[in-house]
């Protein structure tokens, strides 16, 4: 099966994205966690790009705050499919991070999840992993059945703690 | 070859939607086209986003505005990634929609592209089918390399001009 | 009487939630709290919304956060009015739910309160029952005058206390 | 029957409003349209709301822009449930009118449907009437199913365009 | 000498409030610090607003936060200038307070001030009363010239600490 | 009586402000209007600024756009209220505007009044001069009576058109 | 002297960005301008970026809309100082590509002008040459005399036209 | 070598812009803090900005906080290259002082940084500094690379700690 990288802009992140890869573990998603900025070792974060495809690794996901580029310079460097994390920072609650991650140019996309997103990001990269491995898409739909049982308990629950 | 879905909320929205549409053909990807409401035909929503998967479909692109639910209405009722383009409608400048189609709960990612970035959702819906098709993978990247290509020609264009 | 319901997206809400259900029980309407998620129990919160008018309930209010999409999908499945609290969650202040649940397109309204406005949403519906029922209004009117005089007795008590 | 009220703050209001009146008309409603203002006439605007129940009214709709207080005004002197349409002017694209419609502090909720939303706050106030008019619900159950069937037809008509 | 009244839609307010009547009190401006509200006492604001005037007010500030009416509310009912200072709640940063104080339509105006600026609205006043006053226009200017004063001190002193 | 200046960053400007002349006219009030900037020409500006008072001005209106700091190095250089008026500019729709009139920092207030509100300014500035100024007070008190009685009649002839 | 780079993103936005080499020119600044995208031909403008100081020039201008990595991009290749000019594009009104060009991480400045600001990035860029270049000191100087004088030939000419 | 000033609005605001002193000293770049307000010492701002080029100094680095006038009104007065740092304050997060600093009409750039980023103002000065100085480039240059090795080496350890 296909690796997952996630790359983080700073060692900072790794509280927000840990949830990815928690999520992909447990989807026994192999996966690689990388520091890579693309303003401070754009070289490094090029060079992972345009060699991920053949390393095994079926989606990147880039998780980076304030004028969030990262995302959108792996996706300048490979033909695989980029999730775009936006991080909320110190000011602007994320929304500069959004907007850097979403709003990229016609030819360019980035698949871009919630601010601070990372359950999400695994999630998706796991769909897209999905789509041609049917063993897979079978865990995934247990997941998500255990997921609708959670929030049906939760609301039994909830009828005899009132 | 997977086919792709692109699900539009109302028929205003085509000519917005319609190079997603011709960006697919372009690389050969067959795809349908409908239109159905997360809010005014939630059955009918429903029942394609649950049968898509068997029914040949590997992605399912949504464009919407406003208060965009439909890609995650589909989003809840399939386990094929979904792509959401969120629409621009008279006010607010996409922001209300582009919120509703990114920002979505822990548990249900919708993979968001850029305002009225018709374009892009299939260029992530190629990316995502060429994960496992080498020979979509080449072809986009081909195509790239044209958008390179295409760049540096107006470049070496434009300084003949000035 | 008629009943009030009152749904939310997640049991975390509940801090927000909870002065929606005393509001109502001080003016003795009967009230259910239900865990409903659009996008994990979507067939249980469509079959809530399908059959709430039959059993007994006169307004449903929806609490989410972010791409709030609760409150449409409910509106989507009743005739009855449907009171939208958008839920402040840890990024964007709220703006995303309160877009999320107010900007509905043409056909499908959601009457929304202020973001985390949990008391105005259930003296909204108590309003709603109040149309046909003048007890209840005369009620209604009380409060109003009770909230009037705390006014103006505290502004009376500011004038000793300066 | 009870009668609907549509305020609005300035005739120029009027080519946003009117769809609500048309609306409201369809399902057989009495509305009165008025003009006032919160701000230039706030003793004719608080007189029709003190007395709009006794007058027959079921819900009032106010329409208004920029620092919309119309609504809010209304609600202050009425125990009517009050619709709030945030109107879009020249600047800010309707953010202030939502903002200011919609954010009312505890004690005194809006209605407030979307930026120019004037169908639906018609149809929320039909909604409101139908709580306890089973005929009326029973036509809105109609229109919403028509409504529903109008989207099927588009979506089908769209098939065979393509 | 005319005397500035301070007008809070809630207690809660007194915090950011206060000083704005301790700025006045420095001047030996008189004061009255009331709490009244546009939807909770809609009756006693416009009272309020309409005897001002012969009451012998030269200004009346008011503060209020979200869906704040209550300056517009006031300046509807006087001839009096009106000063809004927009007050921060717990969602949107004071933003929607910014926009429903000075957002007023053409015909009514309130002099806003910045969110949560009560120092401000304070020294505006005091300007307002001092056109016609010289030796509060002096005064004024003395404050003036203690506060260059002292940033020059704080510049001076700080050259040293470094 | 005193006069009322009317200061303005670009004569581009003038078609947006030009209002706020009609309006001290028709209040038979003395006005000069001036193009000053704040960045190209801030000797002029601190000079007018400085000796407005003793040149029999009341008050100074400021209208400019983008970040506005006309009215702020207006205040800065003068103890009269500056009232500052945000111009909407080719992008931000005139939020830079306002931000930049608004926000003063403690001990400098500039009287802010909506994005491109000349009339309100003037009317403020009048409101302001009317505080020391019976019979300017109450041909004010006229045009607000005035004021009242036009919505009144447009809402009395709408009744009719409809 | 040194020259001036002026890269876009795309050809289209070359009606925008037109009158910083026009400003250029006008002091005699050689400049060469580029077509070089951050996205679609990321070796190119890193290549570009890395030779831009041996080859002469001593500033790079960026412009580019939505995502804007571009001016970014290039910092990250040089140790020249980059100036950005965030482009309005069809939605968001250039806010997306204001955050994305100022918000840069710790380590790695752009020099960010206003949106749609290219005379000002071209003024900007010759202020830095100026730092060490008398002779273009004291040619910037006679410009800004020179608007200096242009603003109050403009509002003396004002005075006659009212 | 050329000095760089470093203007705040307010010694609160030291906290934040203390790591641009720190960064211009280890570059060993001489500078001078001061304390000067745009609004409060209007005329003490323009004597320091009018003379700081015959002072030695070849950039100005402003920091403000709100209605940021000071990089402005500094830029007003001066040739030199002036850099922008908005300050966050207790409201809007930053974006009031982002867009007071950034959005400067036509003619009169101020260089912004990112919302407090006061590292960024530092290394952008030094950046224009060394336009005409090879030692400090090749200092700015081995910077960098040791910013690149930094984060290489925390993605290293960062391998070793999963």
């Amino acid at each position: 099966m296909k690796k997952v990288a996630i790359v983080m802009g700073s060692d900072s992140d790794w509280k927000v994205v840990e949830p990815a890869r928690d999520t992909l573990n447990r989807f026994g998603i192999e996966c690689s966690v990388r520091i890579l900025s693309a303003h401070r070792t754009p070289q490094a974060a090029a060079a992972f790009a345009q060699s991920a495809r053949e390393n095994g690794f079926g989606a990147i996901i880039c998780a980076a705050g304030k004028a969030a580029h990262l995302a959108g310079a792996m996706a300048a460097n490979t033909t695989l499919p980029v999730i775009g994390i936006p991080i909320k920072s110190s000011t602007l609650d994320g929304l500069d991070a959004l907007l850097s991650t979403v709003q990229m140019p016609s030819g360019m996309p980035v698949a871009t999840v919630a601010i601070d997103g990372a359950v999400n990001a695994a999630l998706l990269a796991i769909q897209i992993l999905a789509v041609s491995d049917a063993a897979l898409e079978e865990k995934f739909a247990d997941f998500r059945k255990e997921q609708t049982q959670n929030v049906l308990k939760k609301d039994e629950a909830f009828q005899t703690r009132l």
